[in-house]
Order: C-alpha cells, then structure tokens, then sequence
C-alpha cells in the first residue's frame, strides 16, 4: 500500500506494477447478522440460503452464505488499494466461486497485477488485477479478474510496457460446481423452493421476465456498501458528489447485481447457486429513487463432468432503471436499449 | 402454485378451492441477526425478547424472538400465492401463537383454503385461509385466519358456490400462554422489565397514551418488509406505485403493527408476550413521512386455566398518523375519527 | 423510576437527589446482529473487531464487540432515567472501557447521581450521573459520569444545595486498557491491519485529516439510535419536532462519534481499541442530508504501565458538517471554526 505521511490516498496508475502482489486489509468475518442484512436488503428467496433445515436436507453440511455477499465483501476488500483513484469499473472476467461460506468463516483478500496500459489521454491507465478471496484456513472461496481505468499521479510519467492479459471470454463449464456439495435431488422439494421448474426444463434462447420492480433509497444502498467494507467515495459522499458529473451519489455496481439476482427468483427459483461469471458491464449509473427491474436470457445450458445431481444454466440478465422489462431491453445496433443498467453474464447451477 | 410459463403471477380468485392445501416457499432460518433487525427497525425495548439472561432467569430455555417477527415472517410466506393479486386485505382472526421461536428456527408455512365468496361487483371474490406456521420439527409455531380480496383471472367465470367459515370473535382465554414457559415471578425484576405494573395492576376499562411518536422512512419499512420475504408489490416499486391510487409505496400493515407494539412498551413494558390476536383493521395507510403514535384500552382482564405465573389482557390497541393520543382517538358513529391507521384486539401476557 | 399512572413521562429535576442510584431497564443482548448492523450503519474496517480470526490471532479470545458500540447500548439504557427531560447534554467525563465485551453478552446499567445544581433561571437544573455498564457476570464493562440540564416539574419548587463532582479532566494513563488483553505483536499483520503505522510512529502534535466524507440518512441514524434502545424523541419524531427549534430530527451525538471514529481509520488504522473518553462537546447539530468529515490531533503519547505490548494515543478527534478537514478546523479565539460538530477528547491503544 502507498502511503503518504499517515493517510492513504490510494494507488495511483504509476504504482502498479506487472506481477505485483497486494494484499489487501479488512479481514472479515461473515455471520448470520450479514445474511439477514443481505435478506433485509434485497428480500432474496432462493432457499438454500435461506433456510438452514432445507439446506442441510439438500446436502449441505450448514446453510451457506449467499454467492454475491462473498462477492461483494472480497470485491470491497480490494477497492481501497485497486480502485480508490478509479475512473471508471471496465469489467470483470473469469470469476468463480471455489468454496462455499458458512456463517463464522473469516475473510480476506490478495490482488495480483497481470495487466496494465496507458491509454491514449495519456492521464490514465488500465489496470488489470485477478483479486482472490480466502478463508481462515487459506482455501480460495473467490477468485476473479477485473478491470479498471486509474488516474495517474503525474501526466508526464512514462507509460509502462502495455500488458494485455488473455482472459477467457466465459468459465467453461467443466470447471463449474467447486463450491456446491453433492445434492440429493431426491431431497428437493419445489414447493418450498418456490418452483417446480428443474434444470432440464430450461432451454437455450429462452427469455424470462422478472416482473417485479423494487425501488432503491439513499439509506439501503449506502448500508450495503458500507456493510461490504467498501470504501469508494462516489457511493458515501454527497458534498463532494453533489459537485460532480452526475450531482448525486452513484449507487454501487454490485447492489444493482444483488437487486437483479433477487428479482430474478421470479422466474428461476430453483437457481440456487451462482457458480461462475463470464462478464459484467454497468450500463449506465443508478440512482436513489429509481426502480429496478430485470430479465434473463438462457443462453447455453451445460452438464458438470461426472455430476447427475446439478446442471448448469448460463445466464446474461439484464437490469433496467424506471423501465418494466416485458419487451426485453438489452443490446442495440449502437450501445444498449434506454434503460438498460447493468449486463451480467455468469453461470448458476440448477437440481436436475 | 399456478405458474404461467415459468414465473407465477400469483393466483387469482379462480384458483382457489375451499379445502385446498397449498403449501410456500421459502423456508426461513430466524436468527440473531434478524432480532437485530428487529430491534433497529421499531426500537423495542421488552426484556424477555432484548436480554438472555433476563429470559433464562425468569424461565425461557433462551432467549426468544419476538412474536411479531415470527408473524411477519410466517405471512410473508403466504403473500405470493394468497395475496400477490389481492385489493385489500379485509380481516385477521383467530391468531395463536403456539411455541416459542428460538434463533436458528427454520420457520415455513402452509394454508388451507376455508372459505370463497365471489363478490356482487364480479370483479373480485373473497378468499377465506387459515395460515399455520410450523419450525424445522413440524410444530406449530403460529396459527390464523386471514381473508382478502383477490382478483378474478376473467370477469366471466363462475362463481363458486359461497362458504363464509364461522369465526370466534376472540381467542379464548382458556387456550392462551402455549408458546409461554411457567415464568419465574420471584425472578421478575420490575427495574429491569421497566415498570412495576404487573397484571393485577391493570383493570377492564382503562385507556393507556403511550406518547411517543416515531416517523417512518421509505427505506425504513421496505427493509422491514424485505426481511421478512414479504414480496407485496405496492410496498416495493414506486415507477408502478407513483401511478397508482396513492401515488406512493404503502407501507406493509404489519409494520405499523410492530411500530404500535414497540410504542405500548411505555405504559405496557411488562406485557412481554402476544399470546394471540383476535382481530385486526388497518383502517387507513400509512406511507413514508408520516409520525405512528399509539394508544391501548385494556378491555378485559383473564386468568389462564391452571397457571398463577401469568395473567392476560385483552387490548384493543389504535395507531395512528401525525396525531397523538392524548385524546384517544378511535371508533366514531360512522368510521374512526382522523387519523387512526390501525385497531388491533389482541390479548398479552404479564407476570402476576 | 417516577411512573405517573402506568407511562412515565421521565424524571424532572426534582426527582433526582445526590447519592440515589438508579436501575435502568432493559437487559440487552448482543449479538453478532448488532455487530453487522454496527457495520452497515459506519463502515467501521478496525480489524480486531471486524475478523474472528485477526482478533484470535493477536491474543482475544474470540472477536470483541466494537467499544463504542457498547458505549451506545450503555447510555441508551440511561435514557428513559436521566435524559428523557433534557434540554441539552451537557458533557462526559471519565469513561473508561473496563473489560472487553463479547457476542452473547447481556449488557445492563445503573447509574448514581453524584451532582445537581440549579441553574440560575430557575427553570432548569444539572444533574450529574456516573453510569456503570455490566455484563451478564456483574463485571462492570464500562463506567462513565456526564452531566445533563434537566427540566424543572414545577419552576417554584425549592432548589438543592449544588455539589458539583471534581471530575478529571482526563483518565490518566496508569488506569487504561483493562478491556485489553495481552496483544501479541508479532502477530499483528500491518497489511491486513490497513497499515504500517504503529504506536511508536505517531509524535504529540500531529494532526491528521481523515479525508473522507459520509452523508447521514434520517434511516440511517433512526436505525442506529433504536437499535440502542435510546428512546430521547428528539431523533424520532418529526411530527413533534417539525414544530419545533430545528424543524427537523436531531441526529443522536453518538452517531456522530461512532461516525468520526469510522472516518479515522483513514490515518488511524491500528488504533484498534478506544480504551477512554476524557470528554467530549456536541458543538453543533447535525441533521440528515448532512455530510460528516473528520480531523485528529494527537495530543499526548502514553506507555501503559507494565505493559510493553501496546501504547496509548490521547486524541482530540473533530467532526464538521459539509466541511472538509484539510485545514483542521477546530476551536477559535470565541468558540469553534464554521462547520464543526463534536470535539471528542479520548485514548486509544495501538500495538507497540
């Protein structure tokens, strides 16, 4: 971490380095107290992290920790040394979950630098990371690339030879399902779990609405934020955003992912566990007062070697700000239907 | 459940059949976490439900939850497949707690229909259901009547012919305090509780101001419902709500319930369990802005059949929006008098 | 407690005479809810009390309880007793964290009047209260005296002889971290701490500007002072005080402490233990929509006696409203720089 005098001011381009390693602080210990924020927040309903009897009778040791929460607080952990002086969140590649959270689990953080390069300005520079979460016993629960634009410190430093890591376009579904037990299928009961709909009773090409809409206030998505350690200043600070581009504070990526995960349970209730993300782009900004909703394409459904229990479903939803999503807004001709947030591509597994 | 393709628009008077089962998702896991929630959302300050070694002292195994967070929890359930499509949630009857919800429960829930009435608009029918929650050993934790008005699919339909159940005006006394341990009353400390005032203290008749005031927020009451899987749309989509009726998200019926219930600790602080609800209205909505003040009449007095530890009062309990109760403000010849939001006729327990 | 009929309306000034001691209700419980919701609410990231496995690595036993957080749950028990008449809250003095507090702790107060004096309208008196903290064990947790202006019953009632405490002006060194164990400071890892800075790299004088900012929500705060069970109506009600001096809600003092604490992590990040409150002045009130900043200024560097393990920092930490702190604004030739709230004089421990 650089540090001036007793204060961070965060990384700037030019302290990047290819090969580097950061470790990151917070370390954190998730509990039930974040499980029931994440529900009170999002009123998520898959129920395998909802309810402790249904997951343990499914073939979970415990009731885990709800995917994007794990994502959520490792991708905090990573933004006061990777995105502090960040422009602009570019994308994210090759994200998987490896190990399930159990409630007590303590979690922490690591960033290595596999990319970078200047771009043209000439005042900022891409900075490639691949950020792993662990556990207390040092497994890998999280791990992921993303990428982001940074300011440099100083206009007149030399660019650095540009870097361009190869990322894999998706996580092939060979690789899927590390952090999903074995599940007893026989064990599944599609009345608790909200829908009769199994894995093979979705197909390629088809398109779900999620219906519902949920608005977003000022005091939910702050709470979120601050409760994954996330220290991004856009999201917190309404005198200095009050001045900025947009006259207000941004609403946290990951909050509108969260938001359309759990709408989409209308629609996919029996998708219960995210494996994987190919690839993500925020759209367009969110803001408090606007209303959220969301839709999803199947887009290839696959089997997991050696694996009759689950079947994986990829997945791009859509989320769309102030706009119901019957007509399926996504991609144009030149940028993306009005509306249209967030673009999320990412795996979950279903019971067969 | 009634599933169009693969999302459920919830079911329509048409779906319903008077001794029908119908069985809900999602399985739900209360724990500390929620009791946190719940405190931070209404303030509630009864020591049976907010100190364990208070609740062991006097008798409880450990320390319980709240019995408004096992109800809200319980109904929520039921929203998705009674109510998604309801225009008004007419009546509650014959509410009984029946065993005491410890942290790491698995609450869920089922209805069985008792009672349809289509009516003389033929837009609309009433639906009659008795709701039971039970926890992950099958016990009944929570049992009531509720009846709604629901939406007919096609205006054309039949109706089926009338069944209105009989329904007790109150619970008796006789079948209150199961979900009650015997209370310890030599270990009842009066400081600790917050009032000296036991239940031979209270007589039929008296009226209780319980002063204080507390202003909801949007974000406030949308956590709250979120917690407890409440998926009601007119509390959660201003874009569809701003069009509406009121032109605003309502706030969930229950809200003001626990919002009143937190209130009544002063004058009430001693009334440490809700040991059924006979009947309840919400007279008039609440929304976001708006002050909850509270007053209660103790309308009857019961012992319970072979226990001296506790006693019961019957109260009929008034919320009300931006107007305090000094006055008492309630029934009126022909409605409630400004104001009042809620009358709720349930029966407490407290030490003799 | 003085009940008229069964609500109380607060002790008046007449009500308090020196050398009473005073039970508080309600017995309070915390849990690892109230740890995340501490969380959710600050964005508090000191890792002793963030990760189980940092805290057990450095010498707790298991993950404490955030000090200030256990400051709150303490003097929101005070309330109802002392502060529920109060015109203004006058001061703290002398409080000292005496032993750490853990999830599952119950947490109940006393507290002993041990000053009053009239104040010379007539209308109004101080009353001054050493409040003690404990746990479930009887150990006291924390202990702290503050003083108050209390409204008069009745103007004409006679005034008390004065006894005015000699408190001190600051905890003297010699008696600070008993709430501390024995930290191992081999094992404390600065890149998972969130710095290299140690005990020893800090010097008397030094000033540090936190740099961030974080804009408050009246859900915010309300959730915040109701999970305290601090029931002064000042925060809740914006019927009553729409009318009032402000026109609007006042945010709880505490919440601004806890806030400023939150922000000093940014140059702060290895004072991981508030071991004293020396004093402390709301100077200003804060409002919701307000955006709070934060400057330190070490005023002392202490060894604890016997104890090679960690150092004490005497901090004097301001926060402002809609300022930023680079220029450290603080008292001034006739009270205090535009923009500021609270001036918190207080000891933390750093690892050595």
């Amino acid at each position: 971490m650089t540090t001036t005098d007793k204060t961070t001011p965060g990384n700037f381009f030019e302290d990047f380095t290819v090969g580097q390693t950061i470790g990151h602080a917070t370390p954190r210990t998730v509990t039930e107290g974040d499980v029931a924020l994440y529900t009170a927040l999002y009123g998520t309903r898959f129920a395998v992290q909802s309810g402790a009897a249904f997951a343990e009778q499914v073939g979970y040791p415990r009731m885990p920790v709800d995917d994007l929460l794990v994502f959520h607080i490792v991708f905090g952990k990573t933004v006061p040394d990777i995105s502090l002086n960040a422009v602009a969140n570019l994308g994210y590649a090759d994200c998987r979950f490896e190990a399930a959270v159990y409630p007590g689990d303590t979690l922490w953080a690591t960033s290595e630098v596999i990319g970078l390069k200047e771009t043209s300005s000439g005042k900022t520079g891409i900075v490639y990371v691949r950020s792993t979460g662990r556990n207390q016993r040092g497994e890998t629960v999280l791990d992921y690339v993303r990428w982001v634009m940074v300011r440099k410190r100083d206009e007149a430093s030399p660019a650095p030879d540009p870097v361009v890591p190869d990322l894999p376009g998706a996580v092939g579904p060979a690789v899927l399902g590390a952090a999903c037990p074995t599940i007893d299928r026989g064990q599944w009961d599609t009345t608790l779990s909200g829908s009769p709909m199994r894995w093979s009773d979705y197909q390629a090409g088809e398109r779900i609405d999620h219906v519902d809409g949920m608005t977003v206030e000022e005091a939910d998505h702050m709470m979120a934020t601050r409760l994954y350690q996330n220290t991004a200043r856009v999201h917190f600070n309404q005198f200095t955003e009050g001045k900025g581009r947009f006259g207000r504070r941004l609403v946290y990526g990951g909050h509108v992912i969260s938001l359309a995960r759990a709408l989409s349970f209308n629609g996919l209730a029996n998708a219960f566990h995210v494996a994987a993300i190919n690839g993500g782009r925020h759209v367009a900004p969110l803001f408090a007062g606007d209303t959220v909703f969301a839709w999803s394409e199947v887009t290839e459904t696959a089997e997991l070697p050696d694996r009759t229990d689950v079947g994986a479903l990829r997945l791009v939803t859509h989320a769309t700000r102030d706009r119901p999503c019957a007509d399926f807004p996504g991609r144009t001709e030149d940028g993306y239907a009005d509306g249209v947030i967030l673009e999320l591509d990412y795996w979950v597994l279903m019971p067969r």
